[in-house]
Parts: C-alpha cells; structure tokens; sequence
C-alpha cells in the first residue's frame, strides 16, 4: 500500500529562469511542458491528468488561476488539470498530488508543472504591497520574508556561536554552482569580499543572502514505476513524498517548539518521506539534494531540519565544504534559489528535474558522482508549510 | 485498478449558507469541518491529510490561498492540506483529488472541504472588477458570466423552440426546494409571476435566473470504502469522479463543437465519471442530482450534457415536471445554487454532501425516495471546466 515507490519521472523540463519578459506565464509553461515531453517521449495526446503549480496568478492579469492556463497552450483538452497553491512550497505540491493520483491506479501517465511570472509585476501590485495595503494582520506590520527570515540570522548567530561568514559560504558555494547551471537567472560566481560589503536588506541578510525575483517554469512527466521501462531506460523513482502544515511564524502559540533556529514543517515533511523511502540515516543515504535557500540562513537550517547535520551544526557543514560540488553531500548544485531565482509555483518542480538529472547521469558540469538517492525541499509560507521528496535511481 | 468504488464517505457538514458576515472564511471552514467530523464520529487527530478547495482568497484578504486556512483554525498540524483551485468546479476538484489520494492507499482517512467568502468584498474588489480594470481580454470586453449565459439562453431558445417559461420552470423548481432547507441562503418559494416581471439582468435573464453571491462552507470525511462500516453504517461510495477542462467560451477556436447550447467540459466529465461507476444509461440509473444552475438556462443544458435528457428536449423535462421533488429524477433538491447561494469553493462539496445526505435517507424534507445513485456536478471558469461525482448506497 501506499505511494513510495510506485512512481517514476520519465522526462522533464526546465527553461531558462530570469526576467523572461519575452514570455508570458502560458508561453513558460508551453515550453516547460513540450522540453518534458520530448524528453519522455511522449506525445501530449498520450496524458491522461495534469497537475498545475501557480502561487499567486492575481499578480500577473489572472493568468494561472486554474488548469485552463496549462491546456489552453498546449491544447490538452478535455484531459483534468488541477491547480495547487501552497505557499513556496506549491511545486512540490503539483507533484505530490499527480503522484498520489498515479499511486490510485487512475491513471498511467501525468504531467506535473509548475510555473510563476513575478518580475512583469509592479512594485504596488506585488503580494507584500497588497497584502500591506489590505492591513494583512502580520505583513502590514512589517514582517516582510527578509524580516523575518534576518530574525532567524540572528536567533541562530547567537544560539550556535556562527556568524556572516557562514551566510557567505553558503552565497558563495550557490553562486558557483549557478555558474556551471545554464538554465539559473544568475550565472556567476561572486566573491566573500563581494556577499561581505554587499547592502544589508534586513540585518544580518544582505544583498547576496536573498533570492532574486524571476520568472520561471518546470515540468516532468510521470507514470507508474512499473510501467516506465517502456517510456525509457532513464527514470528515476519517488521512493518518499511528504508535505506538512504546521504553525510557522504567525501562529506561534500552536507550536511550543518554535525556537527561531529550526523549522517544523521541514522536520514533518522529512520524517514522513524518510518513512515512506526507508531511510533512516539520510546524512549517509542521501547522494545530492536541492533544499529552499530562500535565505543563506535558511539553507543553514535546512540542513539541520532534514538530517543532513546535526541541530547547531549545519553552519560548520557548509564552511568546511560538505555541501559544495565535490563535498560528501553537495547541496544547491543547481545554484538554488539563490542563482536560480524562486518563480514560486516552479522551484519544487525545478528542483525535483534537477534531481533527476542527477540521478540519471545528465547533469553536466553540476554532475555528482554516483548519485543514487537525491532529495528535494520547500519551505514555504510563514514558515508554516514544507514538501519534501526523495528520488533514486530505480 | 483505479477510482471508482473505492472511496466512501463517512461525514459530512454543511453550514448555513447566506450573508454571513459574522463570520470569517476560517470560522466557516471551523465550523464545516466540526460538522463534517462529529458527522463521522472521528476526531480531528485521526485524519491523515486534507483537501481544500478555495477560488479566489485574494478577494479576502488572502485567507484561504493555502492549506493553512484550514490547518490554523483546527489544529490540524502537521498533516498535509492540499489547496485547490478550479474555477466553479473548485469543489468536486477537492473532493476528487483526497479521493485519489485514498485510493492510492497512502492515507485511510481523509478531509475535503470548500469554502468561499464572498459577501464581505466592495464592489470595486470583486474579481470581475478587478479583471476587468487589469484589461483582462474578455471580462474587460463585459462578457461577465450573466452576458455570457444570456447568449446560452438566446441561442437555445431559437435553436430548440424553448422560451422564458422553462428559465421560470428552474427557477420556481428551485425555489420551492429552496424553501425545504434549512441550509440555503434563500428559503422561499417564488411564483411565476414574480419570476416573469422581475428586473432583466442580462436579456432573457431576469434577477431570478441568476444565482446570489454568497458565503458558505462545507466539508466531507472520506475513507476506503472498504474501511466505512468501521465508522458507520450509514456511508454512501463515490462510484465515479472525474474533472474535465475543454476550450469553453474564451478560446472556442479549439473546440469546433461550440454551438452555445451545450458544454463539451460537462460532457467529457460526464462520461469518465459513467465509465468509471459503470452507468450506462444516466437517466435510468441515476435517481437524484445537484447540477450547476448558475443561471436557470445552465440547468436545462446541464440535463442534456449530464444525459438526463436528449439534446433540445432538457427544456420539457423541466416544465413537466421531471426534476421536481415527485418527479422521476429529481435535480437540485436543496434548493441548487440559485437557493443556496454559489460561494465558489463550497459549492460543489455541498452538492457531495447533499447527494450523501440523500443515500443514507436523511435528507428531510428534501428526501427523494428510494436514492441509491446520486450525481453532483459542476461547470466552471468560462464553461470550460467541469467536474461530474456519481455515488451510490454502498
């Protein structure tokens, strides 16, 4: 019973994230979902369901508020396409949901997208502007992500003795691995003299500890574990998927562990796809993963909250080179959010191709030797919400 | 393999639908739920997941654009709560998609509720409004929904010989099962005459085709079918659940069937979800139904989609007297969304619980003899989406 293990990614796509005012929302996901589809090769007369990731379409003129915005471009009438929104973590959400449904048996073959237009968005339209104009109870008083992201700095700074220096390895390593990725928004590396004497945006967080705003899209094709040896010799299978909602930061009455240093939901969305996965020691079991470093700190915690080091040792695992290229257990190798940018309703798809080409041994100069056992995490919201997922070679 | 027959309903709850200003979107979803689950006699601590189906939260003040804002308000951390977004067919979409995640055997007890705050909104925020000023290309050019059923009507009438008394028909059918629950925001019955000399809206339609803006929420608890008598004996089984998405109105040079006189979404809907619960002949087999009567023309269209009547012969069926409590098949015995009001993401899981309420014989006044089959289904976004539930007695 149940779903680790059944399903298996037999294609996938990725365009170019950055501002992409060339294209609109239904042109990214087009293009999205028709490299995912060559890459299977299947046609789009061969889906049956879709599942669509769009966070916030009321940014960008309604479009992406429902499935009609993935089958109106690709002419995938009448076949279902759900919309899921949750937070940052909605990409992984698109795929969780068309997983379950392959699981049920209902279907063999489904596409899951994911995509976000944010930088054709005035700067009074964008969600914090609204939601402050609409005197939304937390954001209107100024709790904006970088805020309350730099309080999560600062917690942890104290609790664990680390300091910048850490947030610029982690800015550092993201940046270099984004300049081997040629699909990143932002290709280079930066330097620590550079992430150091960079503007501070909410202290201790600067310019190069934040992720920038950036259009993007993402889609892989599923089907059910046994069926994809048909499809190809290169898939790879999803042994754990998990999503978790719990208290974050607005709440914080529900939630008495709430420390500032660690979040919940990572820890329940890892627990459940570790279950699922039948992993029990991840730091070992896992060969390469794309976590949400939305922050540089956030990373830090990240790594903490899914296991890859123990709470209060996550800082020294990025400064001593873990989790860079070529570490025991590189992290980010696409370049993360932080090179690739965070289109909201893409990254978790995003991420879950990146791994995915992992596993199947295409991930050009990003490639990680022998990865068998990858994972993929969101965290998203007020830190209320996180989707993990775990993928192997089959 | 697959959906159909799977999946059971074991609780359901309903709140009043009407202006409900003393109460917030997740005061609503708080009370749907408590319903839905003392309903089931299970605690919130025993469900393993949910589903939320929520259109438009950017209406209200953001509540509802996540999972959380039903996660909040029950505590129901950590489980999953999956956001979805389908136009008018929100509803069945959430239904539907915590069906699938049964029948994929990863959770044995699960949540789907909707819910939809729409009173609460200025007239300037509404999301016609909204659309309209962003230059949306179409709602911009004032093909709102009541202009766009107004040429359903005009083309039907000339096409098929129907006039304003079969619009009449619905709307005083609708009424008076209106005035039998307890639920519905409207709890009256209207005559024709009233019918015949109110207000044009959008000629032929009159106030009294068009359904109100309203709030409302409802939730259902689900389980595999197999596992139902564990909880209760009194569980109906959804034999059939599907969704489609077709071109509709806004992009009608894809679908050369358009003729304005019948939805290709409802159709496709339709015959999965027949597959899937083995009906062949819907009109026989299928003893009662909540249809989306938006506007009273959609609920004469809607028979002949469904299957309930021949192409053209739907406007007879009502003014015969078919579809009224007594008559063979009745639709909308709750009123419909022209009594209880159409608060988007509820909708169609308060038609769920509607039919439900029907196969276990306690639907009161309301209680169409000898239920066994029941159908819900919606139509939704431009009459590009549709979603289509068949369920039985056990």
């Amino acid at each position: 019973m149940g779903l680790g293990g059944k399903v298996a990614i037999v294609g996938s796509g990725v365009i170019k994230f950055g501002e992409n005012f060339h294209q609109s929302l239904t042109d990214m996901v087009y293009e999205a979902v028709t490299l995912a589809l060559a890459d299977a090769k299947v046609d789009r007369a061969q889906l049956q369901a879709a599942w669509f990731g769009c966070y916030e379409p009321m940014l960008y003129g309604f479009e992406g508020n429902s499935g009609t915005f993935v089958s109106d471009p690709l002419n995938l009438f009448p076949i279902p396409v759900t919309r899921v929104a949750a937070y940052c973590a909605t990409g992984i959400e698109a795929v969780r949901n068309a997983s379950l449904a392959v699981a049920s048996g209902e279907y063999d073959l489904v596409l899951a997208v994911g995509a976000e237009k944010m930088r054709e968005v005035p700067s009074r339209g964008s969600l914090v502007a609204q939601a402050v104009n609409r005197g939304h109870p937390v954001l209107a008083k100024g709790r904006t992500a970088p805020g309350m992201f730099a309080l999560l700095a600062t917690r942890y700074f104290k609790e664990y003795g680390a300091n910048e220096e850490a947030l610029c390895a982690v800015a550092t390593k993201n940046h270099f691995h984004g300049s081997l990725n040629p699909k990143a928004h932002f290709q280079k590396e930066i330097t620590a003299d550079q992430h150091l004497k960079a503007p501070k945006v909410a202290e201790p967080l600067g310019l190069f500890d934040c992720c920038p705003t950036t259009d993007g899209a993402a889609a892989v094709v599923l089907t059910r574990a046994d069926l994809a040896p048909k499809f190809t010799d290169r898939y790879s299978v999803i042994r754990g998927i998990a999503y978790a909602v719990t208290a974050g930061y607005w709440n914080t009455q529900f939630d008495p562990s709430w420390n500032f240093t660690s979040f919940r939901a990572t820890r329940e969305a890892a627990k459940v796809a570790y279950a699922m996965a039948g992993i029990s020691n991840p730091a070992r079991e896992i060969d390469v993963a794309e976590c949400h470093d939305c922050f540089t700190i956030t990373e830090i915690v990240n790594y903490e909250d899914l296991g890859f080091a123990e709470p209060g040792a996550g800082w020294r695992f990025v400064q001593d080179g873990v989790t860079r290229l070529g570490g025991d257990l590189p992290v980010n190798t696409s370049g993360g959010l932080k090179s690739c940018g965070h289109p909201i309703g893409s990254s978790g798809v995003r991420m879950i191709a990146n791994i995915h080409d992992q596993l199947i041994g295409r991930a050009g100069k990003m490639q990680v030797k022998d990865a068998r056992m990858g994972l993929a995490h969101n965290l998203g919201g007020p830190g209320a919400v996180s989707a993990v997922a775990v993928l192997s070679q089959p």
